[in-house]
């Protein structure tokens, strides 16, 4: 039975400081899924000896050793070998997979390259997973009680390979106890402040017959727990964790927006839809972020109309109707410029409610009583709020604060809850 | 002297589906400056065993071995204990290091926890590295020629400590070979497309007194080559590398956008201002993230006047005054449907050129005629360009092979290249 696995990356690409290895989250997500445990990951360059010697390393330590990349046509492409070479094994040319691959290359009006042979080299005894979505073919080899296997880098070959062949085997082999998870997402609150008031309620849910782990992750304003438990009984670690989720968003209302993995736009989405409204977008600051994100959402044609991304001011002026005398007095970047855009854009576009953003996101622009960060945010539908916030953080960081923060005011208009 | 390194990120987190180690990214970066070559990389979680199994096995290969996180207050965090053990050193308590930690609480008028003194724990002979950025100090360790420095997880203590404190130690400790890189972007060109042309022109680059090692990498129809060389003669490197890139480069006309590590939205951004242009943009798949591309580039505001999402049919109409008898003869995904929308916005908004973007993003709304990732975009100066295309992948690539390509659109008439 599987119970513990390491995941080898294979690439010099993953060397450098512009790639890193994702494909094993993909891989870790599943394997828990499954109940097994993630001990070690490993990347490696494209070196035969480096190769080699991680897939021994593994093997000495782990039940199923799993390595991605390395299985392309090109010299660089190692994994078959350093694999066959530490388990002793023979590599032979598998016919049909020759013919899988010219046929691939004929349906593109090609003809296959003579060194893509070497994509049909399979260790003597191998089993052959098959690729919908590009040459490599993955490889299964059973070594005693332990497994390799060997899949192909490209994150969608991957995962097309490893849902369609590996997967139910995997179901098979890795016994009864799976593991579960569930996710809180959090906005409106710091990391400390939401351990302040989760700690004392999840602590105790780590102990017990079914212990559950909690993890707080950060990320540009968005905090998020994790829950998981592992057990033979479905229902029971289902149960355990919805207690646990029940009792953490409860003492973290209203900060909690989704307990059901959903982003904060799709459930800003939802609620729209739930209250057949429309809204309309008017960003400076933001330059269509705000748009962008809620119209990530498939179906967001039913609760999105349109936005005007005012980044000039005679844009604000022309397509939204704010008052230039309103810029002249209060600057841009002010409540009444914020109000008169989502004011504008509501009526203009005809929705239900409109936001208006404007700010300075920097790195220039900032003055002493409008430091770089500075944004305000109106959100109007019968009636209008306004609000002045002061982010931290460059560029970036400030732009995806301000379009988190509005869809937050937009959250808690649509639930009724007190506005931020 | 040091020549190879491997890094070890310790941490559970980082062995669950929503943690990468990105650390290393940055040491990698800062590494590769100083000559340095990264041989493997390795995620352990918190166990004492597995940290020391890594330690060990990673000084067997390489010269320089760093370790990521583990330096907290907790029982979780043992990289200090674990590469103590290896090496056969004493931990003592350095008395100064606990004085810092307790003038860190002190400063935010709390007092320190008893627990935080295991962060002054100094394994014997061991160079304290201060932590300008938080309470847990780094720790640099000689053993025989090798070295094993321990570094905080946090990003912004991490870089902090190495640019103040670990930087000027390796510049003396790598001598005086450094390694230099170069990126030529490309869009337009599939990345075997790109391979066929590039490969005869850096394969000779591969040999000879300053080999340059090249990459390819691909993500979201963009192509990058990353050519890197080393040497002890900074300027005969850049030379070297110069004289790769002016050849890939000109082999790679007119699909390269850029050779100084500048985005595509960066590059347009600059021809806009060289050509005193505004851009305005009407999007309707898109929803925004056109908008938001171009305005990610500070001093947008210099070349962006701002758009309109348009994305209901209403919206097209009105604010970009597209013929609704046009929407009903030919549908809202269609050349004329996207002209009208490039010179309606460049029009309504006053810029010297408008870009149009109209299509089926999915995952519904394909039919057998206009399939998910049909996409039409026109660009309208003086006169109108109007191209349809047919993308691949799921909603967010075709969105982004959507505004990827209307850049590319825009770049060409800035350049006058020919279009696409």
């Amino acid at each position: 039975m599987l119970r513990s696995a390491e995941i080898i990356a294979v690439g010099s690409e993953l060397l450098t400081p512009h790639r890193t290895d994702t494909d094993s989250l993909f891989l870790t997500s599943r394997l828990n899924d499954a109940g097994i445990v993630v001990r070690r990951k490993v990347v490696v360059g494209d070196s035969r000896e480096d190769l080699a010697d991680a897939v021994a390393s593994a093997l000495s330590r782990a039940d199923l050793v799993i390595t991605t990349g390395g299985l392309g046509p090109t010299d660089d492409d190692l994994t078959r070998e350093a694999v066959a070479g530490v388990l002793g094994l023979e590599l032979d040319e598998d016919p049909s997979i020759v013919a899988s691959i010219a046929a691939r290359f004929a349906r593109r009006g090609s003809v296959m390259p003579e060194i893509n042979r070497r994509q049909a080299l399979v260790p003597r005894g191998a089993t052959v997973l098959a690729n919908p979505a590009g040459t490599a073919p993955g490889l299964l080899i059973e070594a005693g009680d332990r497994m390799v296997v060997l899949f192909p880098g490209p994150p969608r070959e991957l995962s097309a390979m490893f849902d369609a062949h590996f997967a139910p085997r995997l179901a098979a082999l890795a016994g009864s106890r799976r593991l579960q998870r569930r996710v809180i997402k959090i906005i409106g609150r710091a990391e400390s402040e939401v351990d302040a008031v989760a700690s004392p309620i999840y602590t105790p849910f780590a102990s017990g017959p079914l212990p559950v782990e909690t993890t707080i992750l950060a990320s540009a304003g968005q905090i998020e727990l994790h829950l998981s438990a592992a057990g033979d009984d479905d229902a029971a670690v289902a149960a355990r964790l919805e207690a646990g989720v029940a009792a953490l968003a409860e003492a973290l209302a209203p900060f909690v927006f989704s307990t059901d993995d959903r982003s904060l736009e799709a459930v800003v989405g939802g609620l729209l839809a739930a209250r057949g409204w429309r809204v309309a977008l008017a960003e400076s600051c933001t330059g269509g972020r705000l748009a962008g994100r809620l119209t990530d959402v498939p179906g967001s044609s039913a609760w999105v109309v349109g936005g005007v991304v005012a980044y000039a001011n005679e844009v604000k002026i022309a397509e939204l109707g704010v008052p230039a005398a309103t810029i002249d007095a209060m600057g841009a970047v002010s409540e009444p410029v914020a109000r008169a855009m989502a004011e504008g854009v509501r009526d203009r576009l005809g929705a239900n409610v409109g936001i208006g953003i404007t700010g300075i996101a920097g790195p220039d622009g900032g003055t002493v009583e409008k430091p770089v960060g500075t944004v305000v945010i109106a959100v109007a539908a019968t009636e209008t709020l306004v609000r002045t916030f002061r982010f931290s953080g460059d560029r970036e960081l400030v732009r995806r604060h301000s379009t988190s923060t509005a869809l937050d005011m937009l959250r808690r208009l649509l639930l009724d809850l007190p506005p931020r």
